[in-house]
């Protein structure tokens, strides 16, 4: 299990929270996906090492951007 | 041919516009929804007379709150 942090910016509200959140939940081994609007942070618990990358272009496709934290 | 113009408040970004436009475009006779969260504007333009209640409760099912503007 691990769990990674980071901060998205251009988040608004909660259909923005559901759009991330979709997308990172089709991530391989994703396991819990957090995801807050009001303080840009996500945090994703994946079953193996997920690579931030992978992360970071998921959120990319649902539109926002992301940076480890 | 009519147009009624709403406005409405909570609308963040363009998911909201979108949950809002869903919703609208759903009513009878609606063949125009014009929807801005930048200026919290929702212009509707329907075949025929079209009730302002019937806008209003197609916004509140899309969780904001519209007034005849």
């Amino acid at each position: 299990m691990t769990t990674s942090t980071f901060q998205v910016t251009g988040m608004s509200c909660g259909h923005c929270e559901n759009a991330i959140r979709d997308e990172v939940s089709q991530l391989s081994g994703v396991e819990d996906v957090q995801v807050s609007a009001a303080d840009g942070r996500l945090v994703v618990t994946a079953s193996a090492a997920l690579p931030a990358d992978e992360v970071i272009a998921a959120v990319d496709d649902a539109g926002y951007i992301a940076v480890t934290a």
